[in-house]
């Protein structure tokens, strides 16, 4: 049977904790990894504050296969993450001929200036593999076991396309939802509960949901079935169908299963 | 001068982490805590693993004046999150009257049954307080410096009404936000260093942004300027303002700030 493979993700910046920066970064990056079979374990986000980022990520590169930093490899000042994230290996950081030799002629080709400050994304740990990126050219690199990414959304996802050829996938989680509108959770978790405990092997979730229909209110709750399994999971889906239609609702199958 | 409150952040569940669920309730509680005086140093994304939760709160809890915890609060098996929040603080925990006392008329007025699972939500570690739910009656709480609400977004929101009054808060963060629309990151960085280097009590972010303008894809920065003091807020706006029009770029201020 193919190993468990697990990963983390570090949502990196002082935006996102004060509340003026929707993340959406995990949400891509959970997404991507799902079919390479990695399961995100857990996410932190932490500000731009160069002890943290290096403890943070010397935590999580030893207690999972893959780690993803997003954010901070910009050109400003606050910009410090690959510093810090070559200060947690011990390797030491320089601005690289690599990363200029992609950089010069970008910034060339559109009359820009190579400032001081662009220069500072071509500073790249030593022995680090750069990461492509097809959006603005300014590298993102691979050390170790540890992705570090661009923040800005679109580049972020622009880099991903260079990450998952360098993935050692694991068994990959099957998931299947079955949705019950007008169904509530409270009338349905003892029956779930019990399947559960029936099926250790499988990971069920309930999600119960409110959201405007037009002008009307609705509620219900999506069931997930989760398990490595192929047989097992064909089989929770027919449970959790059969336990919809016992509330007397009409199970919605989601498509993107 | 007024002391910094420090707040970590907790979002519970497997939804978060498979990408299956976009989290909002960390933005939400960012600005929530702003005008309090309450900086949001910290964050994790945590799936609904009993020993996980327990470690999660008991090295956040001692670390920041208060943590907020999201999600794993409903009626089905995996809501687990009261019972982990108990073990960490080494408190008992079972069905408590006065929980029972807010969810009984509930469900009674709606003709629904207050099952097992619906109980589960009447648990509540000894010691804590009720967190009103106007949303859906079933009560959040508060034990030690621990505020422990639902995920559901809308639900989480109705439980921050009854949240504030229990903040004490501390200095607040004045926030400048300025805008150049057409302005490049790589071109303001040089003289945003030095501004930075020059004001080390005002914390300067530079945030790159691409968006839709109609059918035009428009890109810019936006520029913030954090502290506590008002006069040097003020002198920071202006000088970020300076800082933009140098670039032959028209400064617009975000009016939120």
């Amino acid at each position: 049977m193919a190993r468990t493979v697990t990963a983390a993700v570090i949502l990196i910046g002082d935006e996102l904790l004060s509340g003026r920066t929707q993340d959406s970064n995990l949400k891509t990056i959970a997404e991507f990894l799902h079919p390479l079979g990695v399961d995100v374990r857990e996410a932190r986000v932490i500000p731009d504050v160069h002890d943290t980022i290096v403890r943070t990520v010397d935590v999580l590169r030893t207690r999972h296969d893959y780690v993803f930093t997003t954010g901070g490899i910009g050109p400003t000042h606050d910009d410090i993450t690959a510093d810090a994230v070559a200060a947690a290996f011990g390797r030491p950081i320089d601005v690289r001929a690599d990363a200029v030799a992609i950089l010069k002629p970008w910034y060339e080709a559109r009359g820009q200036d190579l400032t001081e400050g662009r220069m500072r994304m071509a500073r790249i740990p030593a022995g680090a593999e750069l990461i492509q990126n097809p959006v603005s050219a300014a590298p993102g690199f691979l050390i170790g076991n540890v992705f570090v990414m661009a923040g800005i959304p679109s580049v972020m996802r622009g880099m991903l396309q260079d990450v998952g050829h360098r993935i050692r996938g694991g068994a990959v989680v099957y998931a299947h939802t079955v949705r019950g509108v007008g169904m509530r959770e409270g009338d349905i978790a003892d029956a779930l509960g019990a399947l559960a405990k029936a099926r250790p092997e499988v990971s069920f979730g309930s999600y119960p949901f409110m959201r405007l229909n037009g002008k009307t209110m609705e509620y219900g709750v999506n069931l997930v079935a989760r398990c490595r399994d192929p047989d097992l999971i064909a089989a929770s889906l027919e449970a959790l169908i059969e336990l919809v239609k016992a509330q007397g609702v009409k199970p919605e199958i989601d498509p993107k299963d």
